[in-house]
């Protein structure tokens, strides 16, 4: 009982923080200029930002602010800036991808074409840096370039991610092991979605208390790259699973979409390690096909096989173990760091717990 | 006689720092990873700036910094960071424009496939604002700061000169306007070569003086918004002739590309706006033709009516005027800076005279 009423209040406090960063994002971004072209620069710029989304990466930046004892005020440049960061990489990954949906609509560069879409992904990316500029005022310009840096290690490991995916696309790679996985997840998805914003959340907190120097919090940084690999493993995993079960009203993207782009999830590695060697090959060469000639059929084949060989249940159960190591990790980075179980912990509890068990 | 010397050493001025950026660059970057794949995003974030190239912009933020009284160290991460952001734009730019050749070799996404190029770009993006951190150490935080958004900016207007090109392409427009020209230009090309590298090097040279607030440096810094877009017009001017009538192996990019690519460039517009009804028309269908459609005769065509039309030489006239306006204000923003007439001071004159002189 208790749970859902966690989960509840969890979704509301996302989305009322979402409202606020985009709001913020929105704001920030040009709207408007006398030239014709230009204005469709920004109105491409303005699209990804003004679709909703559900706001994971700029809550727990502001939450894990406040759990370490800052302002929320002091966190919410970095957490809009969260926020922009995923609406332009998501811009190019869309391309990258070959992604015809996003968030119920159809993507950037399905509306606008390719070259323009790079490019409105770009300008949105500059976007972000220039607002993280901000934070001078707020907090230093010293802190300021420590949350530049954060910022850069994190397209890093999402660049370093993504090629490794699309690599194996490119070169039809299909004997990944779990730890090829594992790795590629990390940094595709881990960073961003959980290591970076947490990391932000401490080094705010701390400058604020005078503690800019990083050399103080360098054990605590470290610990939260332990803990957030984990929280990110567990939330990718529930996300490729979502992407097979998921309704798709809800979840804004089309389902199965991953089967047909052809993507290497722990599921498909789970069945291609159980499959006998005909259906194995059977298996790869639907998955092989370009996105174009794959059928709904092909898809569904691969999905029924995918549950009849128990793999979305392994990937269930390996989720589970990832965000219970993430918890008890949780526990023992508060510990050191002698943080109170205060009000905020129980919601970063709870937005823990949410990541690894929503259903959409 | 003087002018010949003076052409030949700053060909070899712009030789010895492009040499010296370029491995401030090269060894900034990863090199390898033991993961296979990351390699390879490391290899691919190598291969533009091992292709050399001029180093313009990096040297004309060098030397500026230099004729500004301060020192040439300061401004070598500004400088290498410059031609970094060349580097990952026109990853960016070639799949936009469907460009073919690069510096004499394929382009990225032509070695690469799209999707691995985009991302290379953005990898490599990202380490322009990484090394640009490094800064911190030399010139503090806030000025480091300030450098900052001096390349946020410099993005800004990139992304929306892009923008208007492309999206002419992409509707059609053939009814282009001198000053349409000019604007787009302005943004995609003045900013990043002249306007942002000049800019750079006076707060690079203030900072040591301890005059690192915006104010006392604004009236010289909006001075060098007109003179920079005055020299990075005639400069783009003379590129855009460069690609009718240059050796392209010199070149190191297609003759009569801009062509072939559907360019809306000076000589164009003029071409266009002198043509009788029925060749304005042929020309338009011409020009409109996809790449793959267009024929060597087709480019060839429309370049000997620019040759007839005079397109050719009213562009290069233009370009002078633009130049000498250039070199005025040049004149005038050392007058009220106080700038002695020194050594640098002729080095930057015959690099601006180098500019809109070349030929290639």
């Amino acid at each position: 009982m208790t749970l859902k009423v966690d989960k509840l209040s969890i979704v509301d406090y996302l989305g009322s923080n979402k409202k606020e960063l985009d709001s913020i994002v929105l704001q920030y971004l040009p709207a408007r200029n006398v030239n014709h072209e230009i204005s469709s620069l920004y109105e491409m710029m303005r699209d990804y930002p003004s679709r909703g989304g559900k706001g994971l990466r700029g809550s727990l930046c502001l939450l894990w602010t406040e759990l370490f004892g800052g302002k929320r005020e002091d966190a919410l440049i970095c957490a809009a800036s969260l926020e922009l960061y995923q609406n332009w990489i998501l811009i190019h990954d869309d391309i990258e991808d070959a992604s015809d949906l996003r968030r119920g609509l159809p993507a950037l560069h399905k509306k606008y074409g390719v070259e323009l879409a790079i490019n409105a992904g770009d300008a949105l990316h500059g976007k972000m840096w220039a607002l993280l500029l901000q934070n001078e005022k707020l907090l230093g310009a010293h802190t300021s370039m420590r949350i530049l840096s954060e910022f850069a290690m994190m397209l890093d490991e999402t660049t370093e991610g993504q090629q490794m995916e699309l690599c194996w696309s490119k070169n039809g790679r299909w004997e990944i092991t779990e730890a090829d996985y594992l790795l590629m997840v990390t940094k595709k998805a881990a960073w961003y979605t959980c290591i970076t914003p947490a990391r932000l959340g401490t080094i705010i907190a701390e400058a604020r208390k005078g503690k800019a120097g990083i050399s103080g919090q360098l054990p605590i940084l470290e610990k939260i790259v332990e803990f957030g690999t984990n929280l990110g493993i567990s939330f990718q995993i529930i996300d490729d699973v979502l992407n097979l079960t998921a309704e798709e009203s809800k979840y804004g993207k089309e389902i199965l979409g991953d089967i047909l782009e052809g993507k290497r999830t722990l599921m498909l590695i789970h069945l291609l390690a159980v499959s006998p060697e005909s259906q194995r090959e059977n298996i790869i060469q639907i998955m092989s096909k370009p996105r174009q000639e794959k059928s709904r059929e092909d898809a569904e084949y691969v999905f029924k096989l995918m549950k009849s060989s128990g793999s979305i249940d392994y990937a269930r159960r390996l989720a589970k173990r990832f965000s219970e190591k993430a918890l008890s990790q949780f526990e023992d980075i508060l510990g050191s760091a002698g943080i109170r179980r205060s009000e905020k912990y129980k919601l970063v509890r709870s937005l823990i717990e949410y990541l690894t068990s929503r259903d959409y």
